[in-house]
């Protein structure tokens, strides 16, 4: 249904990519499907136009390509011939805090404040408990309340109720539009989503953050959508904790450890409900009582994960000598333009963006709700994209989710996108 | 210096092996070291008999032979190609209790009751809590206590210490000898390790678990030391939860997942402090309130770290075929074999096995105390080992711990590492 499609005003995708300064990172990732060839000669890293267009690598980030080979001589030289020797002599030990400081000024942070390991939720109770006990250290056991972003990745929420329950507080769900309103002298801690996983919105770290500082609280902000995405700036926001996902935009690989961001001046006070033997002062010891390590690596617990958490110590490469003020302006590049041809090609009253249209508001995906005709029929339409080789994701009962990393996602993919969901909506319109 | 050996009586290495049932599992193990050819021709999957001899199992697994391809696979198509495809089409979503099911066998459990992921200690948290839960929904709030295993490995301690403190309830250090006795009216909980990480000295399961359910309590084993090792007798022993590590003598790979076991008649009221989306019944609802899944999943938590995981799954096929009396028989002659080289040939006073003579109290390691003219010695000891090719560890003050690997720790390797520690010991001796 190509033929349904008029010219556009403006640049074209084939204009803005030949523009694009970050396009040449494309070529990093492995971007083919299952049955296209690794590449075909076209220099761009992928098997042709005619490929997958992948945008949820909010969900799961593509695969950089130096990660098997790295991978490969993990398991066969570091595991495989050195065995324990590694845990020293290969930097198994100190990973989870070098790896954290790679991660650093990707959001923000100066080096050694992050730690990485354990999973987001894992994380996310640390921080949680911590912020508790650190506001209440400040200010008094009286403050029992934690307040949760209502539109919380469910996770988040139910972590955060656990954690309440274990140190005497409650929580109370707010829209992260009145969490600045709502912190209040009895605000132990608020947890906020950086950016909405199903709508988009990207919310004030800084702002929200300084309200909260100003009722005594403590913040505990999850970045897993932002991280990798846009500019997240802990440090200058003032962010006390933060936790975030490395297999998203940072394209660690499925289920790859998250991280764990302590601001350093709340670093030794940190009480953390997961105390290890890998965070101890002398670990070898294998002392009795818990002795806290100082900075960053307080956040550890178990021994490190090391094949998930050098798989992603090699994506990180892809970060090299890239600038996070040109990753935003693409990101809101291909956002702006995928939502520009959406509207030009979808009839009125059928997709509806729950993505804000200021670019202040708005993280690295477009969500579009599906409305009208469309009700019900997300999941459908989800599919045929699929079978159309444009891969996004849905959320019930009825988001349809694009996710743009600017890092591999072309405006040529961000087009064709857009075409093809063109057509899919104009041919489930014809078949109702 | 081998001069200084004698021939000795009973059967010799070489014979022992020549009669060993499980010695052809040695070929499905990496045992070379950096610099040795992988293979020198006789079929044992070695680089010769000089090479390394590895009796550190109980730390780090090698590495099995088909786990590289395997994660070649996962890296690059599953991760690679698949992409998202893949938590349902290469079967990631369920890999926890998938991979929990294969381990199910080897410690004495019925499908269904084992889920893999998280570290031991996060895992040994999620089992403290919800075993202290348990004890009081059935016998009361006023159950305040948790027992622990005086001679527990470290993180186990802190990790109940702070699993006390967040549930209003105390810890109690006990000698594992006196556990039995100790559980009364205000035990909530026992935590005790099957086998003692530092002496190797294996505590009955049975026994204390039945005591406790006697006092009322709820028992919470740490089978780090035992799984893969011998057989561990959960269901039959009616142990309430379980913890155990995956890279060690099951070969996951370093910082492989670990493992959780709830007792199917305890699972439907596991109240987990650690609550997670993937663990609610219906996970992709994203809804608000945590509504937990039935069954061994109610143990996950976050995303499951795929990578680590599906490493693990090829390495558990060793197992295939595998009779576990066989594995014990082997470990006990293992170590036998090599307690009696060590006696023959170590001058007396100068090391003390501090792992027990009765085989039914005995693990899969020998720990040896450095005394007498070696008091202080130990690590120069273990790295005048390292040096010869043996590698076993140790732990302060002065401990060599030698690990047996019944899979694929032969006979000769028991041989030549008692060889090599008499020549060392000899040695030092001279120089002293």
């Amino acid at each position: 249904m190509s033929d349904a499609w008029e010219p556009q005003d403006g640049p074209s995708a084939a204009e803005l990519d030949a523009a694009d300064e970050l396009a040449h990172r494309r070529k990093d990732f492995v971007l083919d499907g299952p049955d296209v060839p690794a590449d075909d000669g076209d220099g761009d890293g992928s098997g042709g136009v005619e490929g997958v267009v992948y945008l949820d690598g909010n969900s799961l980030g593509a695969l950089p390509r130096s990660v098997p080979a790295r991978l490969a001589e993990v398991v066969e030289r570091e595991w495989g011939r050195l065995r324990i020797r590694s845990w020293s002599e290969s930097g198994w030990w100190s990973a989870p805090e070098r790896i954290g400081d790679r991660i650093a000024p990707l959001v923000g942070a100066a080096e050694g404040q992050i730690v990485v390991g354990d999973s987001t939720s894992v994380n996310v109770f640390k921080a949680v408990v911590g912020a508790v006990r650190l506001a209440r250290e400040e200010h008094g056991e009286e403050r029992d309340e934690i307040l949760v972003d209502a539109a919380t990745f469910p996770t988040d929420g139910y972590v955060a109720r656990s954690a309440a329950r274990l140190t005497g507080a409650t929580v109370r769900a707010v829209p992260v539009s009145e969490m600045a309103a709502s912190a209040g002298p009895s605000t132990a801690a608020v947890l906020v989503n950086h950016v909405d996983y199903r709508t988009g919105e990207l919310h004030d770290l800084a702002a929200v953050t300084a309200a909260v500082h100003r009722a005594g609280g403590r913040a505990v902000w999850d970045v897993c959508h932002s991280a990798g995405a846009l500019p997240v700036e802990l440090d200058a926001s003032a962010a006390d904790f933060a936790v975030g996902c490395t297999y998203k935009y940072l394209n660690g690989g499925p289920g790859s450890p998250a991280f764990l961001y302590v601001r350093r001046e709340a670093q030794g006070r940190f009480d953390s409900p997961l105390p290890g033997w890998t965070s101890h002062a002398d670990p070898f010891a294998m002392a009795d009582d818990y002795v806290p390590r100082d900075g960053a690596a307080r956040g550890r617990v178990g021994t490190p994960d090391i094949l998930s958490m050098l798989a992603l110590e090699e994506a990180l490469k892809v970060w090299e000598g890239v600038d996070l003020a040109a990753v935003r302006a693409k990101s809101l590049a291909l956002t702006d333009f995928f939502l520009a041809r959406v509207r030009t090609h979808v009839p009125p009253g059928m997709l509806t963006s729950l993505t804000p249209e200021e670019h202040r508001r708005r993280g690295s995906q477009v969500s579009l709700l599906c409305q009208g005709e469309l009700e019900g029929k997300a999941e459908s339409v989800m599919s045929a994209l699929h079978a159309r080789g444009v891969v996004g994701d849905f959320r019930r009962p009825g988001v349809l989710r694009f996710g743009f990393t600017p890092l591999y996602t072309s405006f040529a993919d961000a087009d064709r996108a857009a075409r093809a969901l063109a057509d899919v909506v104009l041919a489930s319109r014809r078949e109702a």
